[in-house]
């Protein structure tokens, strides 16, 4: 199943999910030429980021707010992006972070799971709770997979997901239902697929996190740019090789000026998977 | 400001929001012939019920997953209908329930109140905290707003929503916190540009919350097929008329087949209106 087949790729290649997350300001001189093409520039760079990280990277990661914001042209890059990722047979996390009810989160299941927009893995929020992830068991059952947030790098992460009930964060809470909803998918050998965001900067909550997420596959955020520290990564990780870190900044971002953007993106993303394979 | 705007319309012509959550079998079959358009029949579908109900609506609801399900023919969708209701001089709420750091929360932002898919107020989910619904805040000074999700309709939102944390519940404590961040945006009248979601088909949880909703503009969805009832409406809203109803499929649903759709459909509204209108 997914999760178990995303582990072996974390094995395999590293654990690095290269984000992308492109901006504009992103976007190699090389390919842009001082002019801006929203649908153009960014799929050629995304294209590139791709081509050269394929042998280290575990799966990509596209987030879509960063194409949204340019209404349908930017859509358009978006569908692009992941079609050219799961052209190469690798795995792509569409960053939707969508919550709904459920007859609307059954809309965007099949916008995010079929069709013109399809990954292979999605990221929900669980704030509505269960009912606002079960329609998307179908497709779990069927090989998608998602990460539910359950501890987010933010400073804002301490207004909601830190508060405690009965001894236990909410973060902590999110960890146990999602295992616990899990069990509806069926039988698994390591894990569900349905997975966790689980982030990492904050070291002093992660002892307390612990205990929950050594049951799930997690995407871990914040490696660079977001402040996550190796040391934490590993720690949260353990031997299992339970998860995949995201980085995208630290890959695709401040080469716009660059004259060889292609090795200077090639050697960010060696040094990033040779630190994270462990 | 917009919620006070807002207000004055819900007291000039009714609390109604017409929720345009279509789904292709909502489409009546006068524009569609037995066939189906994305782009085209949906839009045409929107543009009647906007017509049939501007006398008496207050403000308009789309939700962008029954279009996003579509990919980019269901975003033109989307993008058509926003833009028909703005022109007409009518708010639209964008209903987004987007969630995400700060610096991406950005990205929605734009996406949502500039460009294409421009809409007057948004939906916004809080689990990730002040990071991530602060970015929209200059847009708030400006005369966009936000409703925030704090208590939903759905089953599930006893998961997470009622939790107890000190006495209080998660969507209490969310209430209070946005009405706490509010005071960033600068001075109102009434109400700030940031308001709440807050659904009643939960009537014992109606007392809690009542305490916080009363300083906010509040969106109350769930009347009719959700099982919201009038008088916890009235009593939630109190004399103040302090929020907008939404109904969706109880003004567009199931009409389909109905040979005169339009009377059908304005006979609907005006009831609504009336029940409504107190």
């Amino acid at each position: 199943m997914i999760m178990e087949n995303l582990q072996k790729r974390a094995i395999d290649k590293s654990p690095l999910c290269v984000g992308i997350d492109l901006r504009q300001e992103h976007i190699p001189f090389e390919i842009t030429n001082g002019g801006f093409d929203v649908e153009n520039h960014f799929v050629e760079y995304a294209k590139a980021i791709v081509d050269l990280t394929t042998d280290v990277a575990a799966c990509y990661k596209v987030q879509i707010a960063c194409y949204e914001a340019f209404g349908i042209p930017g859509l358009k890059a978006d569908k692009e992006i992941l079609k050219y990722i799961r052209s190469k047979g690798e795995y792509v996390i569409a960053d939707i972070k969508r919550s709904d009810i459920g007859s609307t989160a059954k809309m965007y299941a099949k916008a995010h799971f079929e069709g013109e927009l399809e990954a292979d893995i999605v990221t929900l929020n669980p704030f509505m709770g269960k009912d606002s992830i079960s329609p998307y068991f179908d497709y779990f059952k069927k090989g998608k997979g998602a990460f539910i947030l359950a501890k987010t790098t933010n400073e804002g992460s301490k207004d909601f997901q830190d508060l405690i009930v009965g001894n236990r964060s909410i973060s902590s809470t999110v960890l146990d239902k999602v295992y616990e909803w899990s069990k509806e998918l069926g039988d698994f050998t390591n894990f569900p697929n349905m997975g966790a965001v689980v982030g990492v900067n904050n070291a002093s909550s992660l002892n307390a996190l612990k205990e929950s997420t050594d049951k799930l596959f997690l995407l871990i955020p914040g490696y660079g740019a977001q402040g996550a520290k190796l040391e934490d990564i590993k720690y949260l990780m353990g031997d299992k090789m339970n998860g995949v870190v995201n980085v995208s900044r630290g890959i695709s971002g401040g080469l716009s000026e660059d004259r060889d953007f292609r090795k200077s993106l090639r050697e960010r993303a060696l040094k990033l998977a040779k630190e994270l394979r462990y």
